[in-house]
């Protein structure tokens, strides 16, 4: 490989003669040769829009000249759109402030701006200075926590809320069709007395729905950007209303109501903002994984199990058993859910263990927020599509099911009182009768009686 | 010890003469001699609040005669006076619907309440029954997480909100008086740029009030009862709006706006109000934590580490190192916010693993939920009390660090650029100079521009 | 109440007349009102055994003389006896050093020392002094941690391993019990090849050997001792010989082959013992999650389950639904799981978050340790007695299950290849089919062949 | 792009050209469109051993002919040999179970083996069958736990074990480098008696001596192998003798001692042995913490922090403030360790809610468990590398630490008594006086006496 020659506040440094990325970069790939997990591309868009951003304002408070803006602008787009994915190659296990990942976005806008003014790479002089005028106004300290919230509003908004939203409807549809499906219920995984397939479903919309509030509650929090804040909160460096001005430009940039936050303190020195908006995000775990097993073990069989709902059958289920079909889509989905429950924890030592000024867990935080966010909108969307759309109630089983269960004799409590109910349920399962012939036999009631009163379409 | 014989649907069993509860108390005491966590008082409690309110639902629905509805909240009122307190001996690791509590508080009230009527406990027929007349128009599924929402929301409005208002309100006030006062910043656990330790502590300020925020944004789904559901959801043996109006009942009785919920397979099936609750809580441990860290370490000396901040000496540190002061505030907060983070891992599995109609993890999650809620409130008025009131800047030190940084350089890069700055912090470390030395020597600035442009008080 | 002054290098406080306990507890019980968890009493009892046995060491060494000795001796005979039992009454949330439960003991013995030797509380001069003599060649900073691991080992020894065991040979003895009676496997929930009830068990007694073995090997480092590291780890102002001396005499009261600790420095710094041992916790609680959700759920019915296994009923199941029995003991056991799960995530957070010389969450990290030894060994023990050995083969269900299943074509696999034989379990499926009617009708083999070659006795 | 179309039980698909896998592969790719994270090579290189072991077991019992068995063998070598990488598009969220996967390694070995012998991929007889001869005496259910413990087992041998040794090996040498450097110690982050750096790092190295016996005290359970189970864990299927004969050929072929396991039911339905592992891993990953934390704490300054050790400086530290350096390794190191703590309860979660015959979450579990195997191995060589060879004590600085320190007064507790000692530690720090000066103000002994008692290098 070919390299050059560049250089930062240290000293040289040889990088690939063919790419954007400078000194800074170089170091940083080689001094952290850490797993594989590189810097999610979506923070490396959400830096494109707020060097973009930053560019404008300090063009207006006039810290800036317009031809050095429209430089940076030009090559932000041009990451926006993907092209030049392949000049970002930091992994997560960085600097824990991420400074070298926004050097790295400095470094490839200002040696991309050159070659775009017609420039060479190893020119001695460049049109623009990673940090004197890309970084301009801006720290590490700050852009990086904003970067942090610019990405994970937008996988949020485009990614997990949808995702659940898709799923929520599909469940709220089944859950109208089934609602008179009158079927056994459960409690302690033990026959119940009846519901409707519709209302077992309503149950899990209802904790769709509030899986989604609880996620837009945290959006407030993310909206505020600590873009302004620069080196420790204090704003050093800024011309005066850059704060709100950036902010704003972000917002129009993003479409997304972002605005400056109004302590910049918490907001380098804490990311409690992605700990709260992650909170919601394994609540939301919680509720796909009770739905995702609900639905697993109420398909199961075809013979042996509750079998009491007809999934889709998508692929062959076994290698060695022909002919199987097994829940793949729950299992997806709860295998997910359980790393969502994981990243939780490690988002929360991260976040609980900043010092003073900075938090210095920071990649770290966005890596597994944004790995929870796509896990759970991607996989509610694949439950959805795969499974959840096609979920049929198995009538025949419903039925039979529903007509041996013994806890139908809960009807009785208001004319014979629990005691005696008692005694009929015990009968019928020692001497496996039904539940009318017990009834019958202690003479506890007459069997017109029991017709009268036991009715499970009665008891939802 | 003597005994009564009491009867169950099972049969018979030895309870202690003079205690109230009868056989399915007695019956779980036995089976489940595991650890020692007693349910929680603040559940039984609201389990008083839920009966009474139920039997005067009940009452009104014409199902339940005035004596018998008078006689349960006669009891009822004992047990909120905390005159029945040893007459609930259970444990925590009981039936995972907590239905054992249930029957404990039943039969408590059916015993004592014929006492009171001038019965004795070994009468054959008593004038309430446990089942028929006590858990009217109920089941354990649809009381015990009522009990859960009405435990945790009183513990959180009564404990945890006001906890960390309390320490909030102090560290504003401490912020405001010390806005004035620079002191050196830190990122990276490393010599930055200057702050005030005002502006330090208003980032505390602004965590907590996100932090209260983001609990109060958990309390909706909390005030959502399920009593009403009783067994499945289904509502089953519960006359005509008795949900509504056990719901006001309760709001009457707690004052606090507890609504019935829309949704009751959801209240059953799912604790996802719990883990969502609690969700916030542990954002507030995690900020807390922070806030708890960060102010031992700016206490860290007193002769050998940062000491900038002089917290109140309460007891000696040390029992073999004479003269030895700790924060020992700090430390029982951030264990007890390690704890919290612990808590809401089991919370997260507990929600998770709900089958069908009902969560079995009951128990376990409210009791963890209230563990959390008292520890943060407790360990924040704790806290507050015993630091952060006493909290006083070390003015000698500040001023000493302040002196010494090298990071105030920052200020020169508007003036001379970053590379030039950098080259100036560099030689100033590496000869053990100061920053204006090194400037001068370096011909980059005069003295005189030097004092004219790096001054802390106009850095932050 | 009546009070007394005692002194501590602060001042003096008053403590209540009739107490052992000094100032420097009291100060504590006033300083640190968080939660309700007393420190447990088992750390209590280790300290007891271990001040008997510095007192001793130090005796030999010279530093004490044999009346002082003894009279510690004596009240720590008493405190193991469990006569002291209410003179402890600080909780967990205290300094994170232990400190002032080391100084609740020593001010305890001092005090109680001095009234078995006919003193009064209120005497200015004392037989012992509680630094000076009970706490001779010893620091908070040592005695704790070797109480945590005293109490850490004696609970595994005592409560967890027995526990386990018990649990493993009743399902050995079940295992072996039902061995041949064959029955349908199931994975991914769904129908499989057959297994029979034993293999089932075995798989569990597997598991939970590995847990016993996981658990023991971790006694290694739990059996190394700090005490003799005083304040810092290097032993400062103990005699020669020491730390071996009082490890040995610690070994010969406890019965458990406790060394001295050859590097003290990470034996104060840092509870990677704890945090080790609480992981093979942690594995086991893995395993009896799984083994009691397995239970349950083989158990699940009566009729509308799986209903394979018949478990004893205990107790009413609900209070609404008369005759229900439900799989409680499973209940307490996975909830107990559930929260070692969430301990060890404390416990985690605390063992990481040591700084320099000294961990400061260490009554938190035995707090949660102990809590988690006894949860597993009490939940083993009751799900034992209360279900385990009750545990019967519902040899009518198995067999009618086993018939069912369309998963036995997979012993023609190896006859006519795995898609004919996908192609029949599919035929069977869709048409409602036996599938030796859906292989002849295929025409892939006769009825005889069928017969001879598809028996599930033989696929196991 | 061009497709061919493949077969598998369901029917026809649509496959790209030029690849190699089949039906099922692309079944699944198009059925989990969730998240990014690919199925770790580590895994497919795994199964390429394990397939090949098959192949050679089936060929010597006569079940599989010798020229398969060598066609099967010869891709294996190719996928060791990293040259057919591109083939194996499945994501980790696919079946619980990894069907899939082994279905993507049995056609790729299929078709390539075709392609190899001259054949076509769109011919429709191939030479090798993916499930009757590549699968041939295995199930997806023991040969991806077999893959599991393969991967899991190399990672720690080849990474994770190495990688705490190189660092382990390296803080030893700085240990005794620096053992007769005094510094002063540190408790509760305060002042305490002194210590030597050495003593310190010791302290270190102790913790990761401790980590790697934890660690190596796991591999006994992970050289288990699962294969030989087939679908349920009864060897259905399979040639006598096979389970024994594929384990030594895994042996010999990876050169780790793996062994046939006991009971296979625990290998399919449990993987207690990777949460075994993991536990320890993460037991490491809290005393790497620890170490990680402590060291950017003991250099944090330069001018106004501890600043007793000095670090390399390796990268321009931050955009805005010039000359700034800092402890970058540790960050990466600390981010990684949380990932590890974080990784521990997914799979925790996974561990636990296997069901019956067979755990789904198998995916996920080897996911994490090798993420974390190499985040530790590779972030303990990087922190090795680039910061723990270059530790170096700052002499001047430790210096004046040590002399300024109250707590040296420790020594003359022996002397004076812990109260007198207190009395003139309380005296310095008040009137900000040397503790000779307090010393002999107070007259509790002569400068004489100081001298001779207070030496820092005897407290050691």
């Amino acid at each position: 490989m070919e390299y050059r020659k560049e250089k930062d506040s240290i000293g040289y440094v040889d990088v690939p003669a063919d790419k954007y990325w400078a000194a800074q970069t170089q170091r940083s790939s080689e001094n952290f040769r850490i797993g594989g997990n590189l810097m999610p591309k979506e923070v490396i868009r959400a830096f494109a829009i707020l060097k973009k951003a930053a560019a404008r304002a300090n063009q207006e408070a006039g810290v800036l000249p317009a031809d050095k803006a429209d430089a940076i602008a030009a090559v932000c787009d041009e990451i926006l759109a993907g092209q030049l994915d392949d000049q970002f190659p930091l992994v997560v296990w960085q600097t824990g402030s991420g400074t070298q990942s926004n050097m790295n976005v400095n470094e490839v806008i200002a040696n991309r701006a050159h070659v775009l003014k017609g420039g060479k790479l190893d020119d001695e002089q460049k049109f623009l200075h990673p940090n004197d005028d890309v970084n301009k106004s801006q720290s590490s300290n700050d852009t990086f926590p904003t970067a942090m919230h610019i990405a994970a509003y937008q996988a949020l908004a485009e990614v997990t809320l949808p995702g659940i939203e898709k799923l929520r409807d599909t469940l709220q549809e089944k859950s109208e069709a089934f609602m008179d499906v009158v079927k056994i219920g459960r409690t302690h995984f033990m026959d119940a007395t009846p519901v409707t397939v519709g209302q077992e479903l309503s149950g899990y919309v209802a904790q769709l729905n509030h899986a989604l509030r609880a996620i837009r509650n945290t959006l407030p929090h993310l909206s505020e950007l600590a873009l302004g804040g620069t080196a420790v909160g204090t704003g050093l460096n800024t011309p005066e209303g850059y704060a709100e001005n950036v902010a704003r430009h972000i917002a129009e940039l993003s479409g997304l109501p972002f605005v400056t936050a109004p302590n910049k303190f918490e907001a380098l020195a804490a990311h409690d903002a992605i700990v709260e908006a992650h909170g919601a995000l394994k609540t939301a775990a919680v509720s796909l994984m009770k739905i995702g097993n609900d639905i697993r073990m109420l398909a199961s069989g075809p013979r042996c199990g509750i079998g009491e709902l007809i999934i889709p059958a998508n692929e062959p289920g076994s290698s060695i058993m022909p002919g199987k079909v097994n829940p793949t889509q729950s299992e997806a989905l709860t295998m997910a859910m359980a790393q969502v429950m994981g990243n939780d924890v490690a988002i929360n030592i991260g976040g609980s263990t900043g010092h003073f000024e900075l938090n210095v867990f920071k990649p770290m935080m966005i890596f597994n927020f944004l790995n929870s966010a796509r896990l759970i909108g991607d996989a509610c969307a694949s439950f959805n599509d795969h499974c959840a759309v096609g979920i049929t109630p198995n009538h025949s089983r419903i039925k039979e099911n529903l007509n041996n269960s013994l806890m139908l004799v809960t009807a009785l409590n208001t004319h014979i009182g629990y005691d005696n109910a008692a005694a009929i349920a015990k009968k019928a399962h020692k001497e496996d009768k039904t539940l009318k012939e017990a009834a019958v036999a202690l003479g506890l009631l007459t069997a017109e009686q029991f017709d009268e009163w036991v009715r499970p379409e009665n008891m939802i």
